[in-house]
């Protein structure tokens, strides 16, 4: 008999009786596996949705229920609030955020569609409350809709495309709306018809040659044999909690103290390898400390252990961490004034590294050389006061003088303070969520979206918030339709 | 019949007549392939080597044939120069500048025997004047032996391991001494009876079951099939010459203009994955703009497009280089006073961005705001005249005050500028040169080394000028000597 391994496909002709059958296989039950699994079941395929965990979630029900959507004029609430927001801009936005790393085909597709996505979210009843809210947030900490979400206004990308605000979140009092996110995208697929396996871990694809059929799980320490006629979805999130994943595809990693997410553990790269397919851009991940809270921090100005600023700090949270993290000496800092500091979250582990009634003061606390810091913030300030940043263009408001004694510089430490990470290399994909071999060619039979994949969130340092769910439910569903069409 | 592909193994079953039978088939004539056909045939194993080119040579015979060895008390040339040169300083050197990517057991391997390594090459007949040529090298210009060619001396390095020259050349007047080198393997190759085939392009390997037993050669514009009893070793080299592989898998180097190589198009990497090898760090890559030539400009201190320093300037040229191309705004600038100022060398094309009486002067040439390149300049030459660097530890004999005006700024453009580059990314292979599969178990029947694996030379920003050969040279051994023990 063969084996049962991620490694490779489990040969159909060896299976004795199929335990399951169905059109469509989804293998994880975030949002990228509800929406794959929603449109297959409405495009007419007999859909069996297979998770490891006894419910719905995944990493998606751990996240602030948060889609970047845009383009097309504007949504609604984006229009409301008064932001246009063409089609052209909002795709070049999501190409820049891609950086090097860009998929061009899937900025184009989603860049074209993102409108009727959003009109499909709220069909599924996702619930949105319709205002703006403004300023600089992680997530709403009310019900709110639209919240400013990456780095759009913020230099270099405001010189490629016209700001507006982009992050739509579920209506949901406070932080956490990924919860009731998939779980309204669980009623809509259980109402679709979708059947739901829970507490089966997938263990094998099984192929017939070169065309994947099915899957093997694992159900009450037994192996369970599925047959998909038309094509398995793998939609099962990263590897930031699979260290042997990591220190082979993505070591950098090693150097921050908390991979977030659903315990992902790459299982579906390793089955999509397995049957022929490649992970691409697997040493990009992203990573954020929440420096921004108290909001009144977003004013603060980082600088690394030679007191030099690498950043506009008016980028997005999880840009300005990325590129912390890439800073010589293991820790940076972020430098406030008495007019802009209050204490900071615990569950950061940020702490106090050095206070003065000058910047000459801190800098002596912090045993940089004299002329270091003390001279970045006489520049910053000077030129903050007229309004400028002539170093890294951050802009207004948040470009205020830091000049109101006394300071203090809180230390950002890669190991020991919150630096949340998780992974966004991963299998290659066509935008209709086939797996692509090395020479790009389809797999017959296999399609993936979501965190399992390379998608929208290619780059680590072009992260916005939005982008990774807008991945995971419009790819999803493209997966899924593709599947269903067998 | 089935297909003829670089990306799945050529079934044995179909194969009607063998063109060619051997033990150990090695594809590539470089400085690897030679190293292990050597060893493979002292070994007793009949070996045919394959070659897509005339003759002998790929990337190696391009190179400076400099070998990075150490440990085990030192070279006989390292202590007839003074220097002592323990394997735990040498390993922690090479642990070092493997950074996020080293693969530890190889490291420990190389330290052990690079001696043995040494001693080997000279029973090769690899000629080695025998003495220590002082200052900063890229190559020697004349036929000396030792040189520091990598970061021993410069923080942070020379804080983890007691620095020591370890660059050993071969004896040759002037650059080039990696043509010479492979001439010399050639020969002793041929010597160990070691059959060479060229202008055989290696399309496909040939698989028995999960065995690779062979290979597909193309000569002449037929397909010629190979039978390899004991095994294949690649040694293709690297995929700076394939687009296609640099999109999907290094795509910071599009910002850099000239791949180095003998046309390295990558075709072992698609080799061992299609037989089922994993790639891993296929993100990194060496790059070297020539900076230090004329030696003077080795005192020069390199400031980003915001005028701040960010290396010690003390390190391998190539880590400077691989620093710079870090920093935002797609230049750096070299700054020189008229001390140390010669008119660049025209093949590294970098052009004079500003000059002035004063350094606010060329600040001002380059369009950058009144008090940052300025300030930089000062706080360096304040610290440098009492011998210090209190940024970046940059140390004696190159840290001199930049004081004697006129001064110059000269532009390295990423784009523009001569930044040679190949990629450090490769097979996952053990420390003995078999190719591992995803598991971590190896292929039965394939062999790796050199840059179409990844080895000693993992990571871009620790590169040291031998380790490339040193890995190429011993690993390909290693890989050698275990395909020929079948």
């Amino acid at each position: 008999m063969a084996e049962i391994s991620l490694h490779r496909p489990y040969p159909a002709s060896e299976v004795a009786a199929w335990d399951y059958t169905c059109d469509v296989a989804v293998i994880g039950f975030g949002a990228t596996g509800a929406s794959a699994a929603i449109e297959a079941a409405d495009a007419g395929a007999r859909v069996i949705l297979f998770e490891r965990n006894s419910g719905s979630g995944g990493a998606s029900g751990l996240s602030g229920g948060e889609i970047y959507i845009g383009g097309g004029g504007g949504t609604d609430v984006q229009r409301a609030a008064g932001f246009s927001d063409s089609t052209e801009d909002f795709t070049a936005y999501l190409k820049a955020a891609g950086g090097p790393c860009v998929d061009e085909a899937k900025c184009e597709k989603y860049g074209r569609e993102a409108l009727d996505h959003f009109a499909w979210l709220k069909a599924q009843g996702v619930p949105y409350r319709g205002n703006y809210l403004p300023g600089k947030h992680i997530e709403p900490t009310d019900d709110s809709t639209l919240i400013w979400s990456g780095s759009e206004a913020a230099w270099p990308f405001c010189d490629v495309a016209k700001p507006a605000p982009r992050g739509h979140v579920i209506q949901h009092m406070g932080w956490g709306g990924g919860r009731p996110l998939v779980d309204i995208l669980e009623a809509s697929a259980r109402a679709s018809g979708v059947e739901v396996v829970a507490d089966a871990r997938a263990v094998a694809l099984v192929a017939d040659g070169a065309r994947v059929v099915g899957a093997v799980v694992r159900i009450d320490n037994q192996n369970r044999f599925v047959r998909a006629a038309k094509g398995v979805v793998l939609a099962t999130g990263g590897f930031a909690f699979n260290e042997a994943m990591r220190r082979k595809y993505c070591p950098e990693t090693f150097k921050l103290s908390d991979p977030i997410g659903d315990k992902d553990d790459g299982a579906g790269i390793m089955l999509g390898l397995g049957a022929g397919g490649e992970a691409i851009h697997m040493e990009q991940f992203f990573t954020t400390c929440p420096w921004t809270m108290p909001e009144s921090h977003a004013n603060g100005v980082f600088v690394n252990a030679m007191g030099q600023r690498f950043i506009n700090e008016d980028c997005y949270h999880g840009r300005v961490s990325r590129c912390a993290v890439d800073q010589p000496g293991g820790k940076v800092y972020l430098c406030l004034d008495n007019a802009h500091f209050i204490q900071p979250m615990d569950f950061a582990r940020m702490t106090i590294a050095g206070t003065g009634d000058t910047w000459e003061e801190v800098e002596g606390e912090l045993g940089m050389a004299a002329g270091t810091l003390s001279q970045t913030m006489a520049f910053y300030n000077e030129h903050a006061r007229a309004g400028h940043d002539p170093l890294f263009h951050k802009r207004p408001p948040i470009l205020t003088a830091l000049d109101q004694g006394p300071f203090v510089a809180l230390e950002l430490n890669f190991e020991t303070s919150y630096f949340s990470f998780f992974t966004l290399g991963g299998l290659h994909t066509s935008a209709q969520g086939e797996v692509l071999d090395r020479t790009g060619a389809p797999l017959p039979g296999l399609f993936a979206a979501g965190r399992c994949t390379s998608g929208l969130p290619a780059w680590g340092h072009g992260y916005s918030s939005g982008l990774s769910l807008a991945d995971c439910t419009y790819f999803g569903r493209q997966a899924g339709r593709k599947a269903a069409a067998g």
